[in-house]
């Protein structure tokens, strides 16, 4: 690292490389829009750079409001982070805002410059998948930020809160093997989630530990959708040895599953158990009941929250990756396997 | 009505009348914390009984922000208002401040006292049910108000936006009475609100209509939980002339209804048909996915928050309630009646 060029820069360093006014540089940043978009992306460049940040430590008024952000509503989980996140920040005296944005959309923009308008102390982001540069514009927005259950790794720069997924992988086989299955299905989550991985490894670990041999066909791929779960099930049943059990990945695979299992003509769990992964409201509605590991949704936003209030009560030494316990929820759709 | 005592008054003659300053009513106003609860009680029954309101057309920044309340965030629906609500208010430049908030509660100071912190340009309140002095508490926040889909009549003072109850209702006994159904049992909702009653008489006009004549012993009560769907449900197939076909009341009540068919050992659809309303996710997941009445509730909260805006905008002409159409979804619960 050299001064000229790559070092954390000043925001006049910026101006200077860039060709433009510290004012239009100011305006970049702060998501004003009347920046010429030509000038917009050759400053955005240069603050991704050279690692820009404007330090929190130099904010003085409180805006009293924290932004909570989400790739999109749609999510199951969306209104227990909203609820978790809100309960925390009402109870320090922060309004919650919360904002549905894509971060490559045209909603980006406007986003900013109501932020801008109204300040913001912090910033959470629930389920977001970040490339290197969205990262660098996040932290040049120059207030805290912590990510809630992120897609992928977020690398070190940010803080993150989420759920121990191999562990709770490694449950969820427990609990079928002491049940008496050996063999035991699993549907794969979207393979480019960092947590598909570490629920698959710690499947694999406890049938390893349990002394099993890993059939390879017994592991089929999924995105974790309803759509995956159904076919995946599909598949092994009609494997020439079919499992007893299966690891549906997540819940959505685990009711695409019960489909498969109904029109196979098998009961759930007389004929196969099935076991999610997640614990959305749906597990406790369907019969029989769903069988699954329960995210501590609520508790990670909790988190989440607290650590922000943490930084901004001026605590800098926080922990980089907060990760949360699981809970194995036994209902209605799990049992010994059939005697053969 | 005289001036004195009972017109609309000014901050100074709430003053005078509460022998206070008029920056303490001003401090009570904006739910400052340093006011003893006295007088605090004092200035507020003033304000209610005066009909104080701070005219919103005085305001001159904006604030970018819009509040968004709920007594809770358990509810079903929370997620779509939100959803709905922030879409539009995004298109229009505004943040969306989210909180749980109960009226009695201890939370409501702190909240005041946020949203003087940082304002607010208008209010939305979801589901509420609201007291005459809690309407009036409401209005003298100066901001604007909408209630989505309110509890109970709040009567003419606020804005409203609901779903037409009494026509959803019609239709799903129509769609149970072409399906050839003559014994409908009906179980009721929550007594104390408008939308129970709505249902009820729209159910009951419909078997009217048809010229059947309505057998008392088939509308059970209920409250909308899932248990009393399911006692309301077991009580209608107790009878020595049960019925074929069941509307629920609402989705959760439906629930409650599938369980008790089957403890009974009915077949849904083929020995009972059931019906519901609102179309919570549950309703998609369960097998045979529930017939029933969809609440257009994203719809509900994008018109709100259309309300709200075109009433920044100026324009202070609007509807004092807007109620927005149901539409009957047609799944797996509803077939003809077996023949006897």
């Amino acid at each position: 690292m050299t001064k000229q060029g790559t070092g954390r820069a000043t925001i006049s360093e910026i101006a200077l490389e860039a060709g433009v006014s510290v004012p239009t540089v100011s305006k970049v940043l702060n998501g004003h829009a009347h920046v010429a978009a030509e000038t917009r992306a050759r400053v955005e460049e240069i603050i991704a750079r050279r690692d820009y940040a404007r330090r929190p430590a130099r904010r003085r008024k409180k805006a009293g409001l924290i932004d909570l952000v989400f790739p999109g509503l749609k999510s199951e989980w969306a209104l227990e982070i909203i609820e978790g996140v809100e309960r925390v920040a009402q109870d320090a005296g922060y309004g919650t805002v919360v904002s549905s944005l894509s971060l490559d959309g045209s909603r980006i923009q406007p986003w900013l410059a109501n932020m801008a308008e109204r300040k913001s102390d912090g910033l959470l982001m629930a389920v977001y998948e970040l490339n290197a540069k969205q990262i660098q514009r996040i932290k040049s927005l120059g207030i805290p930020v912590v990510l809630i259950d992120p897609v992928g790794q977020p690398g070190p720069d940010l803080m993150t809160v989420g759920a121990a997924n191999w562990e709770g992988a490694f449950s969820a086989a427990e609990h079928l093997l002491a049940l008496g299955h050996r063999r035991i299905g699993m549907i794969g989550g979207r393979p480019d989630l960092q947590c598909s991985s570490a629920r698959e490894d710690g499947h694999l670990a406890a049938l390893r530990r349990a002394g099993l041999v890993m059939d390879p066909e017994l592991v089929v791929p999924g995105d974790f959708s309803r759509e995956a779960g159904e076919a995946g099930a599909r598949k092994l049943l009609e494997l020439a040895d079919p499992p007893t059990a299966i690891f549906a990945g997540n819940d959505e695979q685990a009711l695409g599953a019960y489909r498969a299992a109904r029109k196979a003509g098998l009961r759930i769990p007389e004929d196969l158990s099935i076991i999610g992964f997640d614990d959305i409201p749906a597990a406790d509605w369907i019969e029989p009941g769903l069988t699954t590991v329960r995210q501590p949704v609520v508790h990670m936003a909790e988190t989440a929250m607290r650590a922000l209030l943490r930084y901004l009560d001026g605590d800098e030494e926080l922990p980089q990756r907060i990760e949360l316990g699981t809970e194995l929820v036994i209902r209605g759709s799990t049992a010994p396997p059939a005697k053969a």
